[in-house]
This record gives C-alpha cells, sequence and structure tokens, in this order.
C-alpha cells in the first residue's frame, strides 16, 4: 500500500521508510511488527514506526538519533533489490519530462530487469495508466515482480516473459515506449507498429556504438527529431570548512536517445 | 483540454501540438479553426489538422513537410508564454525524482512566474491532486494563467498573489515544496509549518551565495539530508559526417537544492 | 624579438603586448613607431609604449584607460592570424605536460595551419631545440611564417610544404610529434619511423569515429599505452552580484589522443 | 642527468624510466645497477636497461612482457615521493600556457610540498632560468630536494625555507609566481613587490571561499584580468567492446585563478 494513498502522514504496517541515520547510512526498509533493522549505530525495532508520522526522530539501543522519511522516487529506484544495472534517477528523470507520460498514460517498457523503471512508470501513470513491461529471462521477472509489490504498484504493471524482436507485443497503440535492451535497434521496427502517431520512443545505451546504430534504426524506420544527450550529475558539498563540488564520482553512466514517430500515409 | 483524456490519438479543437519542420523550426500551436502558422518555409493552416491523428505529415504551401508531434513535458516548459526565465527540464526532471510527488499529491510551488513549473506538477498530481502556486507579482500571474489554461490544467492549480514571507501560505500539510525566488532562504521557516514531516522542500539558484545561506537555513530549521547538484546536459551530435559532442552550449543554470523535514517533537 | 630576452622588463620596438581596456576589449599588438590601435573607447599610439615597462597604464584620446601586459602563451595562441582553426590553449597544455617535450627538444608538428602550435613549441624547445612543421596547403605555410616571425620565433622553426603520407619527413629521431590533420591515422605509419623509441605522439580530433580509427592504427604500429581524453575548461564568475559558472559557452574541442612507441626487435 | 641531454636515446645509469607493463602496473623508476623491480607479473633488474634505447621490450622472470619508456611531464609529477597533495597535470598544463613561462624565466613558486611543480618549472625554465621554491615546513623541503636531486633538476631550483607572509621574497622581479597554499590571498601583497609589471600571478584552491577571497585581494592589490576557471579532464575508453567514456572519476581538483599586475604610477 502506498504511503500517499493516505493524507494523514502516518506509517502504517507494510509503509516504506526511508530510515537516515547520516549521509552514509541510509535504509530503505517496510514497516514491519516482527522485523528490527541492525547497524553499527545500534538496532531499530520496525514496529515502533507503526502509528508514528514520517519525520519521526527515533533513537537506536546505542541511543544515536535515526529518521524516518519519506523515500523520494530515487531512493525506491536506488534501494531496490536488484540483478541488473539500473537507470539512474538522474537520467530517468531527464527522460521523463522529454515524453508526454502522465497519468492515465499507457507506456511500453522493454528490459524489465529489477522492476525500477517499471515502479516509477506505474507511479506516474496511476491510477488509470498501465504499464507494459517486457523481459526475456524468466529470473529477472520474479525479482521485479517482488519489487513492484514492495512498491505497492501491482494494479499498473502488467509483465511478460518475452523477447520482443521475435514475437511483438500485447499492446496495441502505447503513449510512449522505454528500451533498456544492449539491442535497442533490434526493438525499433516492432515498436513503431505500437507507437501512437507522433508520440515518443527513448532508448539509453552505454557506448557510442549502441547509439549510433540505434539513431540510423530510427532514422530508417519513421522516427523523427531524434536526439542525443548525456545528462552529468555534480554534487556539490556545502560545508562549515568550504564549498566545493566533490572529489571524486560517477563521470558516466549512458547516452539517452529520444525520437518521435510519424505516420507514413498519414493513417493511423 | 488535454490531448491525452481521448485514447484515440486524433487532434481536435484546443490541442497543443508541436508543429516541427526542422531542428530549427519547431512551434508549439493550438489547434484552432481560422489561424495560420507562418515560417519561412510556408504557411499552414491549423483547422487543417483537426480530425487528424498525430503523427500527421502535412505540407506548407510551398511544399515543406511539416509533423505534427505530441509536446513533451519539456517541449510544454520551453515554448509556454514566459516573462520571467524558467527552470529548465533537465533541472526539474531531476528534482521530480528526487521528491516523492505523483497523482494525488498535493504540492507548493513558489514563484510562480511564467507558470512552467505549476503545469507540470499539475499534470504529474492530476487528476486527484493540487497545486498551490504563489507569486508577489500580479502581472505574473496573469500570464501565468493564461498558460495554465492553454494547457489544460486549470483544474489541478491554485493561484494566490501574496508575499509568503510575510503572509504566510493557506495550504495545509502538503507533500512537498518547490521554492524558484532569489531569497529562498526566507521563505524555509515558513514552508517548515505546511510541509508534511519527512518530506521533501527543493529550491534552485543560480549562485552559490544563494545556495550556502539557503542550506544554513534549512540546517537550523529542522531539515536533514541537505543536498546540493547541478546537472548538466551534453549533446551528442550523431551525424553522417561524424559523432561528437555539440560545440557550443549553456553551461550553468542552476544549483539544485533538496532536504527532508523532521519531526522536533516528534509530533505532527 | 622575444620580451623575455631583456630581463629590464621594459617595452621595445616590434615587442608584442597585450592592450587591455577590458574583457571584451583586449588586443594583440607589436610595438611600432608609427602606427595607432583603435577602440570603441578611443585610440591609443604603439609608440607611447616603448621604453615603458609592462604593467604600463596608459590613457585613451577619450581618457579610457588602457593596460600594457605581457601576454601568455594562450593569448598568442589565440590572437595568432588565423586560416584554420587552432589547438585550444586548454588541450595544448594538457597534451604538452602529457609529452616530455622541453628545452632542447626537436619536435614534428603536422598540420601547421596559422602556426600556433609551432609557435608555442618553438618557445618551449628554445633555445636550442626545433620545430619541424610539416603543411600541405602552400598557402597556409605563408601565413604561418609571418605569425612565427611576429612572435619572434624563427630561430627555432624549419616549415615544409609536403604531404608526409606520400613524402615522408626529412627529420631523424625526434622525440615527440603533433598530429593536428583531419586523418591522423594515415600518418601514424611514418611517424613511427622517425619518433624516438619510447617517446609520444599525439594527436586530436574533434569526431569519435576519427579517434577511434587513430586508436586503431596506434595499435596496429607498436605504440602502446594509447589514451583518450577531454579537457572541458569552466569559468567561474566571481562577482559582486555573485558566484557561478558562466551560463553558455564551449562545450566540445577535440578528443585528445596520446602513445607511446615500443622498438620491436629492441633496437633503435 | 636528465635523459634528454643526449640525442641518442640511450639508457643511462641514473636515467628517469617508465616501466610499462599494463594500464595498472606503470613504475617510474632509476636506472640503477644493483636494484630489482618486483611485481606480481615478475621481477626486472634495472641494470638490464643500461645502454639499451628507449622503447626497449623486456621480459619479467615470469615471462611478461614490460616496456622502457620515456617518462611524461604527468608522469614525472604524479610518481614524485609525496607528502602532500600535487597540483594535478591537467591544472598545470592549463596554468603554465596562462603564463609567459619558457626557457629563460624566473619564476616564484610559493608552498613547495612534494617539489613536483618546482621540477616541471625548472624543466621549462632551463638552462638558464631559475625557480625560487618557498616552503615552511622544513620536513617537506628535505622531501622536495630529493625528488628535484632524482629528477636531475638541481640547477635550477633554489629552496627557501620560509614563510614569505612574515618574511617576504628575495629574489627580484620574477616572470611569474605561482602559489598552492591555503591562503593565497594572504601572499598577494608580497608577491605584488617581486612580480614584474603586466605579468602573471597564478593559484589554485579547492574551496569557492578561498577563491572569492583571493580574487577581492587580487582586486585591492593592481592585479587586473582576473580570472578563474576548472578544468575537468574525461577519459574516453576506446575499446573492442564499445567506445564510451569512463564511468567513475575524479570530479574535482581545484579552482584555478590568473591574474595580471599592473604599475601603479607606470613606473616599475
Amino acid at each position: 500500500m502506498d504511503a500517499s494513498a493516505h493524507n494523514d502522514n502516518v506509517m502504517r504496517l507494510g509503509d516504506l521508510v526511508l530510515i537516515y541515520l547520516d549521509s552514509r547510512r541510509q535504509y530503505l526498509v517496510q514497516v514491519s511488527e516482527n522485523l528490527n533493522l541492525s547497524s553499527d549505530l545500534g538496532n531499530m525495532a520496525l514496529k515502533e514506526m507503526i502509528g508514528k508520522a514520517f519525520g519521526y526522530v527515533g533513537e537506536t539501543h546505542l541511543g544515536h538519533k535515526y529518521y524516518c522519511l519519506r523515500p523520494s522516487t530515487a531512493d525506491l529506484m536506488f534501494k531496490v533489490k536488484r540483478k541488473t544495472t539500473i537507470v539512474y534517477p538522474k537520467d530517468l528523470g531527464y527522460l521523463l519530462v522529454e515524453t508526454a507520460v502522465g497519468p492515465g498514460s499507457r507506456v511500453i517498457d522493454v528490459g524489465t530487469g529489477s522492476g525500477a523503471l517499471a515502479m516509477v512508470l506505474a507511479k506516474i501513470v496511476a491510477p488509470d495508466g498501465m504499464v507494459f513491461s517486457y523481459e526475456r529471462r524468466e529470473e529477472f521477472l520474479d525479482n521485479a515482480k517482488r519489487n513492484i509489490a514492495r512498491a505497492g504498484c501491482t494494479e499498473n504493471v502488467k509483465f511478460y516473459c518475452r523477447d520482443v524482436v521475435v514475437d511483438g507485443f500485447d499492446a496495441q497503440t502505447v503513449d510512449a515506449v522505454f528500451l533498456d535492451v544492449p539491442e535497442p535497434w533490434a526493438i525499433v521496427p516492432v515498436a513503431e507498429t505500437v507507437l501512437k502517431g507522433g508520440h515518443h520512443l527513448v532508448s539509453w545505451s552505454p557506448n557510442v556504438e549502441q547509439v549510433k546504430r540505434t539513431v540510423d534504426v530510427l532514422k530508417e524506420n519513421h522516427f523523427i527529431r531524434v536526439r542525443v544527450s548525456e545528462i552529468i550529475e555534480r554534487d556539490l558539498l556545502v560545508r562549515q570548512q568550504g564549498i566545493r563540488p566533490r572529489e571524486r564520482g560517477i563521470t558516466h553512466t549512458a547516452y539517452l536517445v529520444r525520437a518521435q514517430k510519424i505516420l507514413v500515409n498519414s493513417k493511423d
């Protein structure tokens, strides 16, 4: 059950909570009657949170303060149980505003992986939209389903175990297609058949060659306005001892491709 | 009326359409019975689009092709009628996933400006959420209201002409606060009073001094997990003559601050 | 004549001086008996500088102050009379420290262009070293020779009008090879024959494909430790109204390739 | 003795050589009659190199190839024995071309640290120039002197153990001042007294506050054309499996300040 369904800001059984001790000790937990969270700064009983408000300040058994925070979308993505790499929040945030996805949208997600993207899309298209999430590898799907259930998004996601290059999509006329696979170019022709005219396909890949090939295939398949960007996140440390950018960090994740479909003989 | 309300992908009177001729000629227009769009590549009659599907390929009176595309959220932001600078899509996309805002959320936006942010938030919180948008300068509010009406978001935004430092907020217990003002630090104490415990305040400013002062005040006012980042967007040009990053462009927009509120005496 | 040859810091006839009025009005001039420099802030007689020290503060005929500054290496590069694009100082500075070039070095420069690179290298290898600068297009060489003469570096540069892919180099065993041409890969095999064992070849290109092909050919031709980087320069504006990075600017110039030659049968 | 003093490219006793096995196994060594270099890929006898040419390919006792390369300036800087952080080659390369330092220059270096900067400057100003290197902490000077001796630069560096804020400089009228200290602003007024008119002072600091204070003091002390930049180095990995930027790395080192001195009453 999603915490936002209630307006009273109370933590309930099953709610996801970000337990924050300090910048190195942050844990995404599900409120539970009989589990404890342990850290080197002490233990926290998860049942203590039941009925308290988000923002609650507790104490570990060693006397350290912990804070019960509402997880952001980025937190949910990062703290998902993963068997694969995930799309980074900085990249997904950018891609979302580069599409027209919103409440009520019907979208396809190819390459379910850990389900992090499907989860975020499900939250955005709720309550009436739907995410159709395709994955070839059965073992990933099981983990993804658990992550989606934990985040309370089950009603807005349909999973398919399928190689869409071979077997195509079930979904008809979707508002957007998200491709998170090693060979996005192979999926572009079949994606064209289910994407609404004028709407958005997005794809991301770490290597230049993948981007080149995807762009070429998009241009051959009635996609226009094809654009590629990178998003670089740079932290600024604001401290008493001085303000400066962080000294080490992530310097590359993926190139972000997006394009829009046109109707060749102007009929849909 | 928002185009996404209908599932048939047909362009109707009043729909917002991105008319695309090439990367230098892109126009956001509202489908109309009696207006024409003119460019140096020829004229386009906006009534021709009525009843056609998004993705339609038309021709100007000079024989150049134009494409009728579904505007992305970023397009809506950039093409809004502005009297002020706007938050950039790259920054807003990042901030959105750094909060828990979604369908049903109630959020405050201080510094309405052109209304671009309120419009994006309204689309995200629809159909049941609400954006409370505060602006001191009456002349901006009129323009913002027109932009919101044009985007079909009127039902999910309430505007207030008010200096919130002096007069505070009407809204009680919101899920997030967005600050786009020159002196965000001045608003932090009053924002604390209406933000739910554990939830997110975000703010952005171009200068280091603004960030420093805002961070200091956040830390003095029961906000924790205070973080500052920049988002740098870098286009990759993928062309027949060679792949390379764009040679000139935007190198700075704003520092993005976000923080979460805790409950001092652990009562909400 | 190079100003640094005298230790008294006096400006003499023929010296290069950077006349600075403000950040938008900076001119590289040669001290002269009968020339004037004109700007919208007034005229300056270049003979006034003769016998004055660098750092002199003069006044235009309209009463605006101007400053006589010692040009940096970067100034000399940027203010050279160009018929081609030049290597940027940020890139050249990096490449210089990635080689072992210094006083006494003998280096090859292919793609003379405007002569900016030959000029910088000449200053570094002086007084006893030599730059061998190759250019296919005669019309560029004339301009380059004038730039080198103006900078007082004639004694340390030998120019050749030649296509080195076809006709090879005259120079025997140089300490470094610098390639600033559209097809550096074509020159790598012949460059190998004149480069000392263990020493450095550097090359720069705007496009990924050029880099890829050059790297491949280097690896096939007894070069190891092949590395590619970009250098991004980001200005920080430090002003009374606030500190922030510059908002618009250069976002890409070139990828910088460097490698070192090994001796196949370990004989030189 | 510097290897470049001989034109025959032969490795001699005492020469600095970069032994390269692969990108993770690179060692700067001094050719020696009785030392061995050990790695997990086998041992190498340093006397084997005597009389061989740079570029020589040897084998460890375990049969792995190693390559004897000429160290670049950047290699010498990175491989120096350090007791402090050093200025990064990417930053120093940029600063060098932003000054007019070359063969014959006389320059001041404040904050000797490990001596890496003094070493590079000494190589550039050789054979006739001089580096005056000041350091407050005696324990650093001993290490720096050893590093300078090892690099064969002793003749072009004079060391001083002194707090220049209190006791000033010995050197009269230098061509450039390099400041690598935590409080550069404190040194600006005394640096002004020994810097030639029109010439360059450069300084670098990790924090914004240090930059702000230094810029303010420079402007109060007859320095103009004050500019601040960052240099960001981004590696591009060019591999068979795909081309992409490196995924993790250094994201900040220092802000680079430079300025030029003017003569107040136009007398030097």
